[in-house]
Protein backbone atom coordinates (compact mmCIF):
# COMPACT_ATOMS: atom_id res chain seq x y z
CA UNK A 1 0.00 0.00 0.00
CA UNK A 2 1.08 3.24 -0.77
CA UNK A 3 -0.11 6.60 1.27
CA UNK A 4 -0.74 9.75 -0.61
CA UNK A 5 -1.52 12.91 1.36
CA UNK A 6 -1.15 15.98 -1.06
CA UNK A 7 -3.17 17.16 -4.53
CA UNK A 8 0.40 17.68 -5.96
CA UNK A 9 0.93 14.35 -5.55
CA UNK A 10 1.09 13.03 -9.54
CA UNK A 11 -0.80 9.79 -8.92
CA UNK A 12 -3.71 12.41 -7.54
CA UNK A 13 -3.20 14.71 -10.60
CA UNK A 14 -3.69 11.56 -13.12
CA UNK A 15 -6.73 10.40 -11.31
CA UNK A 16 -8.71 13.61 -11.22
CA UNK A 17 -7.29 13.82 -14.92
CA UNK A 18 -9.05 10.32 -15.93
CA UNK A 19 -12.09 11.19 -13.90
CA UNK A 20 -12.37 14.54 -15.92
CA UNK A 21 -11.17 14.52 -19.46
CA UNK A 22 -12.36 12.42 -22.47
CA UNK A 23 -9.50 12.74 -23.99
CA UNK A 24 -7.60 11.48 -20.68
CA UNK A 25 -9.24 8.61 -20.78
CA UNK A 26 -9.09 7.58 -24.26
CA UNK A 27 -4.88 8.13 -24.41
CA UNK A 28 -4.37 6.20 -21.00
CA UNK A 29 -7.23 3.61 -22.14
CA UNK A 30 -8.33 3.71 -18.93
CA UNK A 31 -10.92 4.99 -16.84
CA UNK A 32 -12.38 5.30 -12.76
CA UNK A 33 -15.36 3.50 -11.35
CA UNK A 34 -16.57 4.15 -7.76
CA UNK A 35 -18.10 2.06 -4.82
CA UNK A 36 -18.52 -1.63 -4.28
CA UNK A 37 -21.48 -2.56 -6.74
CA UNK A 38 -19.35 -1.37 -9.60
CA UNK A 39 -16.20 -2.94 -8.57
CA UNK A 40 -17.82 -6.43 -7.81
CA UNK A 41 -19.30 -6.53 -11.83
CA UNK A 42 -15.93 -5.53 -12.72
CA UNK A 43 -14.41 -8.46 -11.14
CA UNK A 44 -17.47 -11.12 -12.14
CA UNK A 45 -16.31 -9.87 -15.84
CA UNK A 46 -12.75 -10.70 -15.24
CA UNK A 47 -12.21 -7.44 -15.95
CA UNK A 48 -8.65 -5.68 -15.67
CA UNK A 49 -8.04 -3.46 -12.98
CA UNK A 50 -5.31 -1.09 -12.38
CA UNK A 51 -4.91 -0.26 -9.17
CA UNK A 52 -7.34 0.51 -5.86
CA UNK A 53 -7.92 3.73 -4.41
CA UNK A 54 -9.04 3.79 -0.77
CA UNK A 55 -9.87 6.40 1.76
CA UNK A 56 -7.57 5.50 4.91
CA UNK A 57 -10.93 5.16 7.22
CA UNK A 58 -12.54 2.70 5.44
CA UNK A 59 -9.49 0.02 5.71
CA UNK A 60 -10.84 -1.32 8.45
CA UNK A 61 -14.33 -1.86 7.04
CA UNK A 62 -15.61 -5.58 6.00
CA UNK A 63 -16.93 -4.59 2.04
CA UNK A 64 -13.42 -3.42 1.89
CA UNK A 65 -11.61 -6.54 2.93
CA UNK A 66 -13.65 -8.64 0.78
CA UNK A 67 -13.35 -6.64 -2.23
CA UNK A 68 -9.42 -6.40 -1.56
CA UNK A 69 -9.19 -10.16 -0.77
CA UNK A 70 -10.91 -10.80 -4.48
CA UNK A 71 -8.48 -8.39 -5.95
CA UNK A 72 -5.41 -10.02 -4.68
CA UNK A 73 -6.99 -13.31 -5.47
CA UNK A 74 -6.68 -12.22 -9.38
CA UNK A 75 -3.59 -9.65 -9.04
CA UNK A 76 -1.10 -10.60 -5.98
CA UNK A 77 0.78 -7.19 -7.13
CA UNK A 78 -2.48 -5.01 -8.00
CA UNK A 79 -1.59 -1.58 -6.69
CA UNK A 80 -3.15 -0.19 -3.77
CA UNK A 81 -3.32 3.18 -3.35
CA UNK A 82 -4.63 5.14 0.22
CA UNK A 83 -5.59 8.81 0.14
CA UNK A 84 -6.35 10.88 3.11
CA UNK A 85 -10.11 11.41 3.74
CA UNK A 86 -10.23 15.13 2.59
CA UNK A 87 -8.20 14.09 -0.75
CA UNK A 88 -10.19 11.11 -1.85
CA UNK A 89 -13.52 12.95 -1.18
CA UNK A 90 -11.96 15.88 -3.34
CA UNK A 91 -11.92 13.09 -5.97
CA UNK A 92 -14.93 10.63 -5.71
CA UNK A 93 -17.53 12.00 -8.00
CA UNK A 94 -20.64 10.69 -5.88
CA UNK A 95 -22.54 12.46 -3.43
CA UNK A 96 -21.76 9.65 -0.90
CA UNK A 97 -18.30 8.64 -1.49
CA UNK A 98 -17.96 4.99 -0.59
CA UNK A 99 -14.61 5.33 0.13
CA UNK A 100 -13.60 3.04 -2.99
CA UNK A 101 -12.25 3.58 -6.84
CA UNK A 102 -10.41 1.63 -8.92
CA UNK A 103 -8.62 2.45 -12.30
CA UNK A 104 -9.85 0.23 -14.28
CA UNK A 105 -8.37 -0.37 -18.02
CA UNK A 106 -10.32 0.13 -21.35
CA UNK A 107 -10.92 -2.62 -23.76
CA UNK A 108 -8.28 -3.05 -26.37
CA UNK A 109 -8.95 -5.85 -29.18
CA UNK A 110 -12.49 -6.73 -28.95
CA UNK A 111 -13.95 -10.03 -30.43
CA UNK A 112 -14.85 -9.83 -33.86
CA UNK A 113 -18.15 -9.44 -34.84
CA UNK A 114 -19.40 -12.74 -36.31
CA UNK A 115 -22.84 -11.85 -37.31
CA UNK A 116 -24.20 -14.05 -35.27
CA UNK A 117 -25.81 -11.76 -32.04
CA UNK A 118 -27.93 -8.37 -31.68
CA UNK A 119 -26.25 -5.37 -32.07
CA UNK A 120 -27.52 -2.04 -30.35
CA UNK A 121 -26.49 0.99 -32.38
CA UNK A 122 -26.40 4.77 -31.28
CA UNK A 123 -26.18 7.66 -33.11
CA UNK A 124 -26.00 10.96 -31.34
CA UNK A 125 -27.12 9.91 -27.84
CA UNK A 126 -24.77 12.82 -25.82
CA UNK A 127 -26.63 12.56 -22.14
CA UNK A 128 -24.06 10.07 -20.10
CA UNK A 129 -27.17 8.78 -17.96
CA UNK A 130 -29.24 7.95 -20.88
CA UNK A 131 -26.52 6.08 -22.71
CA UNK A 132 -25.60 3.80 -19.59
CA UNK A 133 -28.72 2.36 -18.99
CA UNK A 134 -29.22 2.20 -22.49
CA UNK A 135 -26.33 -0.61 -22.39
CA UNK A 136 -27.68 -1.67 -19.19
CA UNK A 137 -31.06 -2.63 -21.17
CA UNK A 138 -29.04 -4.23 -24.16
CA UNK A 139 -27.50 -6.74 -21.88
CA UNK A 140 -30.71 -7.46 -19.36
CA UNK A 141 -32.05 -7.91 -23.26
CA UNK A 142 -29.54 -10.59 -24.23
CA UNK A 143 -27.68 -7.84 -26.35
CA UNK A 144 -23.87 -8.66 -26.79
CA UNK A 145 -22.43 -6.01 -28.80
CA UNK A 146 -22.77 -2.10 -29.59
CA UNK A 147 -22.00 0.46 -31.89
CA UNK A 148 -21.57 3.97 -30.91
CA UNK A 149 -21.29 6.80 -33.20
CA UNK A 150 -18.34 9.93 -32.86
CA UNK A 151 -21.47 11.91 -31.52
CA UNK A 152 -22.52 9.46 -28.82
CA UNK A 153 -20.99 10.66 -25.10
CA UNK A 154 -18.04 7.84 -24.25
CA UNK A 155 -19.38 5.08 -22.81
CA UNK A 156 -16.79 4.77 -20.00
CA UNK A 157 -16.92 8.32 -18.66
CA UNK A 158 -17.48 7.69 -14.66
CA UNK A 159 -21.03 9.11 -15.34
CA UNK A 160 -22.13 6.25 -17.74
CA UNK A 161 -20.33 3.68 -15.88
CA UNK A 162 -22.38 4.90 -12.73
CA UNK A 163 -25.70 4.33 -14.51
CA UNK A 164 -24.82 1.36 -16.11
CA UNK A 165 -24.27 -0.39 -12.85
CA UNK A 166 -21.60 -2.71 -14.51
CA UNK A 167 -23.42 -3.34 -18.31
CA UNK A 168 -19.83 -2.11 -19.93
CA UNK A 169 -18.50 -5.06 -18.28
CA UNK A 170 -20.77 -7.24 -20.20
CA UNK A 171 -20.27 -6.02 -23.89
CA UNK A 172 -18.48 -5.43 -26.80
CA UNK A 173 -18.74 -1.77 -27.09
CA UNK A 174 -17.30 -0.02 -30.20
CA UNK A 175 -16.94 3.57 -29.89
CA UNK A 176 -16.64 6.70 -32.79
CA UNK A 177 -17.99 4.06 -35.65
CA UNK A 178 -19.09 4.95 -38.52
CA UNK A 179 -22.53 3.69 -39.12
CA UNK A 180 -23.20 4.35 -42.16
CA UNK A 181 -20.86 1.86 -43.91
CA UNK A 182 -21.81 -0.88 -41.43
CA UNK A 183 -25.43 -0.25 -41.92
CA UNK A 184 -24.80 -0.57 -45.53
CA UNK A 185 -23.16 -3.80 -45.46
CA UNK A 186 -25.05 -5.58 -42.85
CA UNK A 187 -26.23 -9.12 -43.37
CA UNK A 188 -28.51 -8.49 -40.25
CA UNK A 189 -31.70 -7.27 -40.79
CA UNK A 190 -31.56 -3.08 -39.45
CA UNK A 191 -34.17 -1.94 -37.76
CA UNK A 192 -34.82 1.65 -36.93
CA UNK A 193 -37.00 3.64 -34.79
CA UNK A 194 -39.77 5.90 -36.95
CA UNK A 195 -42.92 7.89 -36.28
CA UNK A 196 -43.19 8.22 -39.76
CA UNK A 197 -46.14 6.70 -42.44
CA UNK A 198 -43.65 4.67 -43.97
CA UNK A 199 -43.17 2.62 -40.84
CA UNK A 200 -44.26 -1.22 -39.08
CA UNK A 201 -45.74 -1.51 -35.95
CA UNK A 202 -43.02 -3.07 -33.76
CA UNK A 203 -45.92 -5.70 -32.98
CA UNK A 204 -45.92 -6.81 -36.78
CA UNK A 205 -42.21 -7.79 -37.10
CA UNK A 206 -40.98 -10.78 -36.48
CA UNK A 207 -37.78 -10.45 -34.77
CA UNK A 208 -36.59 -13.75 -33.65
CA UNK A 209 -33.20 -13.75 -35.85
CA UNK A 210 -30.49 -11.57 -34.64
CA UNK A 211 -31.44 -7.96 -35.98
CA UNK A 212 -29.14 -4.78 -35.03
CA UNK A 213 -30.95 -1.81 -33.89
CA UNK A 214 -30.49 1.91 -34.21
CA UNK A 215 -31.51 4.37 -31.93
CA UNK A 216 -30.75 8.54 -32.04
CA UNK A 217 -30.39 11.03 -30.13
CA UNK A 218 -33.68 12.46 -28.34
CA UNK A 219 -35.12 15.31 -30.37
CA UNK A 220 -33.56 14.90 -33.10
CA UNK A 221 -33.86 10.36 -34.07
CA UNK A 222 -31.76 8.59 -36.18
CA UNK A 223 -30.33 10.54 -38.98
CA UNK A 224 -32.03 10.48 -42.42
CA UNK A 225 -29.18 8.88 -43.93
CA UNK A 226 -29.62 5.96 -41.22
CA UNK A 227 -33.01 5.90 -41.88
CA UNK A 228 -32.93 4.89 -45.46
CA UNK A 229 -30.80 2.20 -44.96
CA UNK A 230 -33.41 0.59 -42.39
CA UNK A 231 -34.87 -2.80 -43.36
CA UNK A 232 -38.09 -1.66 -41.37
CA UNK A 233 -38.62 1.88 -40.08
CA UNK A 234 -40.55 0.76 -36.66
CA UNK A 235 -43.53 2.62 -35.17
CA UNK A 236 -44.18 1.50 -31.29
CA UNK A 237 -47.87 1.84 -31.09
CA UNK A 238 -49.02 4.32 -28.64
CA UNK A 239 -52.92 4.51 -27.38
CA UNK A 240 -51.75 7.70 -25.18
CA UNK A 241 -51.56 11.50 -26.11
CA UNK A 242 -47.67 11.81 -26.27
CA UNK A 243 -46.46 10.29 -29.85
CA UNK A 244 -42.82 9.70 -28.02
CA UNK A 245 -41.04 7.97 -25.42
CA UNK A 246 -37.62 8.94 -24.19
CA UNK A 247 -34.54 6.80 -26.40
CA UNK A 248 -34.38 4.69 -23.15
CA UNK A 249 -37.89 3.52 -23.06
CA UNK A 250 -38.23 3.34 -26.53
CA UNK A 251 -35.06 0.97 -27.07
CA UNK A 252 -36.97 -1.22 -23.82
CA UNK A 253 -40.02 -1.65 -25.44
CA UNK A 254 -38.18 -3.06 -28.60
CA UNK A 255 -35.22 -4.85 -27.19
CA UNK A 256 -38.07 -6.78 -24.73
CA UNK A 257 -40.31 -7.55 -27.62
CA UNK A 258 -37.64 -9.04 -28.85
CA UNK A 259 -36.97 -11.16 -25.67
CA UNK A 260 -40.93 -12.05 -25.64
CA UNK A 261 -41.00 -13.39 -29.75
CA UNK A 262 -38.02 -15.66 -28.64
CA UNK A 263 -39.23 -17.08 -25.71
CA UNK A 264 -42.53 -17.78 -26.80
CA UNK A 265 -40.84 -19.73 -29.91
CA UNK A 266 -38.45 -21.40 -27.62
CA UNK B 1 -46.89 43.95 -19.53
CA UNK B 2 -45.03 44.79 -17.20
CA UNK B 3 -41.10 45.10 -16.74
CA UNK B 4 -39.19 44.10 -14.03
CA UNK B 5 -35.64 44.76 -13.55
CA UNK B 6 -34.52 44.28 -9.89
CA UNK B 7 -33.82 41.09 -8.17
CA UNK B 8 -35.63 42.67 -5.07
CA UNK B 9 -38.78 42.52 -6.94
CA UNK B 10 -41.54 40.47 -4.96
CA UNK B 11 -42.55 39.01 -8.34
CA UNK B 12 -39.08 37.97 -8.67
CA UNK B 13 -38.69 36.70 -5.25
CA UNK B 14 -41.69 34.76 -5.89
CA UNK B 15 -40.76 33.01 -9.18
CA UNK B 16 -37.29 31.88 -7.63
CA UNK B 17 -39.04 30.49 -5.02
CA UNK B 18 -41.39 28.54 -6.72
CA UNK B 19 -38.41 27.12 -9.05
CA UNK B 20 -36.51 26.37 -5.99
CA UNK B 21 -38.85 25.18 -3.41
CA UNK B 22 -41.19 22.59 -3.75
CA UNK B 23 -43.16 23.16 -0.57
CA UNK B 24 -43.54 26.80 -2.17
CA UNK B 25 -45.02 25.08 -5.05
CA UNK B 26 -47.33 23.22 -3.09
CA UNK B 27 -48.68 26.00 -1.03
CA UNK B 28 -49.06 28.11 -3.77
CA UNK B 29 -50.57 25.88 -6.17
CA UNK B 30 -48.14 26.80 -8.61
CA UNK B 31 -45.30 25.61 -10.82
CA UNK B 32 -43.03 27.42 -13.65
CA UNK B 33 -42.70 25.74 -17.30
CA UNK B 34 -39.70 26.51 -19.39
CA UNK B 35 -39.77 26.40 -22.79
CA UNK B 36 -42.07 26.56 -26.32
CA UNK B 37 -42.62 22.95 -25.82
CA UNK B 38 -44.05 22.66 -22.49
CA UNK B 39 -45.85 25.81 -22.81
CA UNK B 40 -47.25 24.55 -26.54
CA UNK B 41 -48.17 20.94 -24.55
CA UNK B 42 -50.30 23.11 -21.35
CA UNK B 43 -51.96 24.95 -24.19
CA UNK B 44 -52.97 21.28 -26.35
CA UNK B 45 -53.98 20.24 -22.82
CA UNK B 46 -56.50 23.58 -21.74
CA UNK B 47 -53.95 23.74 -18.61
CA UNK B 48 -54.58 26.75 -16.04
CA UNK B 49 -51.80 29.31 -16.80
CA UNK B 50 -51.41 31.79 -14.74
CA UNK B 51 -49.04 34.21 -15.66
CA UNK B 52 -45.85 34.46 -18.73
CA UNK B 53 -42.57 35.74 -18.35
CA UNK B 54 -40.36 36.50 -21.43
CA UNK B 55 -36.73 37.69 -21.51
CA UNK B 56 -36.75 41.36 -22.86
CA UNK B 57 -34.61 40.30 -25.95
CA UNK B 58 -37.25 37.84 -27.32
CA UNK B 59 -40.35 39.95 -28.06
CA UNK B 60 -39.88 40.38 -31.22
CA UNK B 61 -39.56 36.68 -31.92
CA UNK B 62 -41.81 34.76 -34.15
CA UNK B 63 -42.18 31.69 -31.54
CA UNK B 64 -43.29 34.55 -28.78
CA UNK B 65 -45.24 35.79 -30.55
CA UNK B 66 -47.47 32.66 -31.52
CA UNK B 67 -47.26 31.39 -28.07
CA UNK B 68 -48.34 34.94 -26.73
CA UNK B 69 -51.65 34.51 -29.59
CA UNK B 70 -52.08 31.69 -28.47
CA UNK B 71 -52.59 32.39 -24.54
CA UNK B 72 -54.38 35.66 -25.21
CA UNK B 73 -56.95 33.87 -27.16
CA UNK B 74 -57.76 31.66 -23.88
CA UNK B 75 -57.33 34.75 -21.23
CA UNK B 76 -56.85 37.91 -22.76
CA UNK B 77 -56.41 39.32 -19.40
CA UNK B 78 -53.35 37.34 -18.85
CA UNK B 79 -50.30 38.58 -16.68
CA UNK B 80 -47.05 39.18 -18.83
CA UNK B 81 -44.10 40.09 -17.28
CA UNK B 82 -40.70 41.21 -19.35
CA UNK B 83 -37.61 40.70 -17.44
CA UNK B 84 -34.05 42.24 -18.48
CA UNK B 85 -32.35 39.38 -19.76
CA UNK B 86 -29.54 39.34 -16.87
CA UNK B 87 -32.35 39.06 -14.27
CA UNK B 88 -34.37 36.34 -16.51
CA UNK B 89 -31.19 34.34 -16.87
CA UNK B 90 -30.80 34.18 -13.46
CA UNK B 91 -34.24 32.49 -12.76
CA UNK B 92 -34.21 30.32 -15.83
CA UNK B 93 -33.35 26.46 -15.03
CA UNK B 94 -32.38 24.92 -18.10
CA UNK B 95 -29.15 25.82 -19.75
CA UNK B 96 -30.09 26.99 -22.67
CA UNK B 97 -32.87 29.24 -21.34
CA UNK B 98 -35.70 30.11 -24.33
CA UNK B 99 -36.65 33.32 -23.04
CA UNK B 100 -40.14 32.15 -22.33
CA UNK B 101 -41.32 30.84 -18.95
CA UNK B 102 -44.66 30.27 -17.48
CA UNK B 103 -46.71 29.94 -14.36
CA UNK B 104 -49.02 27.53 -14.28
CA UNK B 105 -51.40 26.32 -11.52
CA UNK B 106 -51.01 22.72 -9.86
CA UNK B 107 -54.13 20.39 -10.76
CA UNK B 108 -56.73 21.28 -7.49
CA UNK B 109 -59.72 18.37 -7.49
CA UNK B 110 -59.04 15.92 -9.86
CA UNK B 111 -61.87 14.01 -11.62
CA UNK B 112 -62.56 10.65 -9.34
CA UNK B 113 -61.47 7.12 -10.10
CA UNK B 114 -63.77 5.73 -12.12
CA UNK B 115 -62.08 2.26 -11.07
CA UNK B 116 -61.92 1.67 -15.35
CA UNK B 117 -58.18 2.76 -16.59
CA UNK B 118 -54.77 1.54 -15.68
CA UNK B 119 -53.01 3.24 -12.87
CA UNK B 120 -49.16 3.63 -12.83
CA UNK B 121 -48.42 3.24 -8.49
CA UNK B 122 -45.00 4.80 -7.47
CA UNK B 123 -43.19 4.40 -4.09
CA UNK B 124 -40.17 5.61 -3.13
CA UNK B 125 -39.44 7.36 -6.82
CA UNK B 126 -36.65 10.26 -5.74
CA UNK B 127 -35.23 11.15 -9.23
CA UNK B 128 -37.16 13.69 -10.71
CA UNK B 129 -35.98 12.61 -14.46
CA UNK B 130 -36.85 9.30 -13.85
CA UNK B 131 -40.04 10.26 -12.55
CA UNK B 132 -40.97 12.30 -15.96
CA UNK B 133 -40.01 9.73 -17.95
CA UNK B 134 -42.01 7.10 -16.25
CA UNK B 135 -45.04 9.95 -16.57
CA UNK B 136 -43.80 10.26 -20.09
CA UNK B 137 -43.85 6.53 -20.84
CA UNK B 138 -47.30 6.32 -18.79
CA UNK B 139 -49.50 8.80 -21.54
CA UNK B 140 -48.17 7.23 -24.14
CA UNK B 141 -49.07 3.59 -22.65
CA UNK B 142 -52.60 4.65 -22.45
CA UNK B 143 -52.24 5.44 -18.77
CA UNK B 144 -54.51 8.39 -17.27
CA UNK B 145 -53.55 7.78 -13.78
CA UNK B 146 -50.92 7.90 -11.58
CA UNK B 147 -50.38 7.88 -7.35
CA UNK B 148 -47.22 9.04 -5.81
CA UNK B 149 -46.60 7.60 -2.37
CA UNK B 150 -45.02 10.57 0.21
CA UNK B 151 -41.52 9.19 -0.49
CA UNK B 152 -41.62 9.89 -4.50
CA UNK B 153 -40.52 13.17 -5.46
CA UNK B 154 -42.69 15.76 -6.93
CA UNK B 155 -44.44 15.59 -10.22
CA UNK B 156 -44.47 19.12 -10.64
CA UNK B 157 -40.57 20.65 -9.82
CA UNK B 158 -39.07 22.04 -12.99
CA UNK B 159 -37.03 18.79 -13.88
CA UNK B 160 -39.69 16.82 -13.40
CA UNK B 161 -41.74 18.50 -15.59
CA UNK B 162 -39.04 19.22 -17.96
CA UNK B 163 -38.42 15.32 -18.08
CA UNK B 164 -41.86 14.72 -18.33
CA UNK B 165 -42.13 16.79 -21.61
CA UNK B 166 -45.67 17.46 -21.22
CA UNK B 167 -47.05 14.26 -19.74
CA UNK B 168 -48.31 15.76 -16.65
CA UNK B 169 -50.82 17.82 -18.53
CA UNK B 170 -52.25 14.21 -19.79
CA UNK B 171 -52.37 12.69 -16.55
CA UNK B 172 -54.91 12.50 -13.64
CA UNK B 173 -51.70 12.76 -11.24
CA UNK B 174 -52.08 11.90 -6.80
CA UNK B 175 -49.37 13.21 -4.86
CA UNK B 176 -48.83 12.34 -1.30
CA UNK B 177 -50.97 9.09 -1.72
CA UNK B 178 -51.00 6.23 0.97
CA UNK B 179 -50.74 3.78 -1.20
CA UNK B 180 -51.54 0.31 1.28
CA UNK B 181 -55.53 0.97 1.52
CA UNK B 182 -55.46 1.70 -2.28
CA UNK B 183 -54.22 -1.13 -3.19
CA UNK B 184 -55.91 -3.36 -0.41
CA UNK B 185 -59.25 -2.10 -1.54
CA UNK B 186 -58.64 -2.34 -4.97
CA UNK B 187 -60.92 -4.12 -7.98
CA UNK B 188 -58.25 -3.62 -10.20
CA UNK B 189 -55.56 -6.46 -10.55
CA UNK B 190 -53.11 -4.91 -8.52
CA UNK B 191 -49.23 -6.06 -10.42
CA UNK B 192 -45.67 -5.54 -8.74
CA UNK B 193 -42.24 -6.53 -10.76
CA UNK B 194 -40.03 -8.67 -8.38
CA UNK B 195 -37.00 -11.01 -9.28
CA UNK B 196 -37.92 -13.50 -6.64
CA UNK B 197 -39.02 -16.96 -7.06
CA UNK B 198 -42.69 -16.44 -6.85
CA UNK B 199 -42.99 -14.32 -9.66
CA UNK B 200 -44.66 -15.37 -13.06
CA UNK B 201 -43.24 -14.04 -16.38
CA UNK B 202 -44.63 -11.21 -17.71
CA UNK B 203 -45.28 -12.72 -20.95
CA UNK B 204 -47.56 -15.34 -19.56
CA UNK B 205 -50.10 -12.79 -17.99
CA UNK B 206 -53.32 -11.72 -19.50
CA UNK B 207 -53.20 -8.10 -19.51
CA UNK B 208 -55.82 -6.80 -21.35
CA UNK B 209 -58.30 -5.69 -18.51
CA UNK B 210 -57.41 -2.53 -16.41
CA UNK B 211 -54.70 -2.86 -14.41
CA UNK B 212 -52.81 -1.25 -11.37
CA UNK B 213 -48.48 -1.38 -12.02
CA UNK B 214 -46.89 -0.77 -9.10
CA UNK B 215 -43.09 0.66 -9.30
CA UNK B 216 -40.69 1.03 -6.73
CA UNK B 217 -37.12 3.08 -6.14
CA UNK B 218 -34.17 2.09 -7.98
CA UNK B 219 -31.97 -0.23 -5.60
CA UNK B 220 -34.90 -1.06 -2.90
CA UNK B 221 -37.86 -2.04 -5.49
CA UNK B 222 -41.43 -2.45 -4.12
CA UNK B 223 -41.63 -2.30 -0.02
CA UNK B 224 -42.44 -5.94 0.81
CA UNK B 225 -45.69 -5.11 2.17
CA UNK B 226 -46.69 -3.64 -0.96
CA UNK B 227 -45.14 -6.41 -2.86
CA UNK B 228 -47.79 -8.88 -0.67
CA UNK B 229 -50.67 -7.14 -1.57
CA UNK B 230 -49.97 -8.11 -5.65
CA UNK B 231 -52.20 -10.18 -7.51
CA UNK B 232 -49.35 -11.19 -9.59
CA UNK B 233 -45.18 -10.52 -8.85
CA UNK B 234 -44.39 -10.32 -12.27
CA UNK B 235 -40.63 -11.31 -13.33
CA UNK B 236 -38.98 -9.72 -16.81
CA UNK B 237 -37.48 -12.50 -18.68
CA UNK B 238 -33.93 -11.48 -19.08
CA UNK B 239 -31.93 -13.48 -21.38
CA UNK B 240 -28.31 -11.24 -20.22
CA UNK B 241 -26.13 -11.21 -17.44
CA UNK B 242 -27.80 -8.01 -15.43
CA UNK B 243 -30.81 -9.20 -13.57
CA UNK B 244 -31.66 -5.86 -13.50
CA UNK B 245 -33.52 -2.60 -15.34
CA UNK B 246 -33.57 0.54 -14.17
CA UNK B 247 -36.82 1.61 -13.33
CA UNK B 248 -37.85 3.74 -16.50
CA UNK B 249 -37.09 0.56 -18.67
CA UNK B 250 -38.88 -1.74 -16.50
CA UNK B 251 -42.00 0.13 -16.81
CA UNK B 252 -41.97 0.46 -20.55
CA UNK B 253 -41.18 -3.00 -20.82
CA UNK B 254 -44.57 -4.13 -18.53
CA UNK B 255 -46.56 -1.37 -20.19
CA UNK B 256 -46.02 -1.69 -24.08
CA UNK B 257 -46.41 -5.12 -23.25
CA UNK B 258 -50.03 -4.20 -22.13
CA UNK B 259 -50.25 -2.60 -24.96
CA UNK B 260 -49.22 -4.91 -27.11
CA UNK B 261 -51.72 -7.14 -25.81
CA UNK B 262 -54.48 -4.88 -26.32
CA UNK B 263 -53.50 -4.23 -29.57
CA UNK B 264 -53.47 -8.29 -30.80
CA UNK B 265 -57.11 -8.62 -29.49
CA UNK B 266 -58.36 -5.51 -30.91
Amino acid sequence: MKFISSRDNPGFKRLRALLDDARMRRTERASIIDGEHLLQAALDADWPIRQLLLREDVLESAVVADVLQRLKNVDPELPVLVMAPALFNALSPVLTPTGMLAEIALPSVLAEDSGAGDVLALAGVQDAGNLGSLLRTAVAAGVTRVWLDAQTTQAWSPKALRAGMGAQFCLAIEEGCDLLPRLTGSSRPVLVTSLGPASVSLYALDLRQPNIWVFGAEGQGVPAVLQALAQHRVRIPMPGKIESLNVGAAAAVCLFEQVRQREVAA
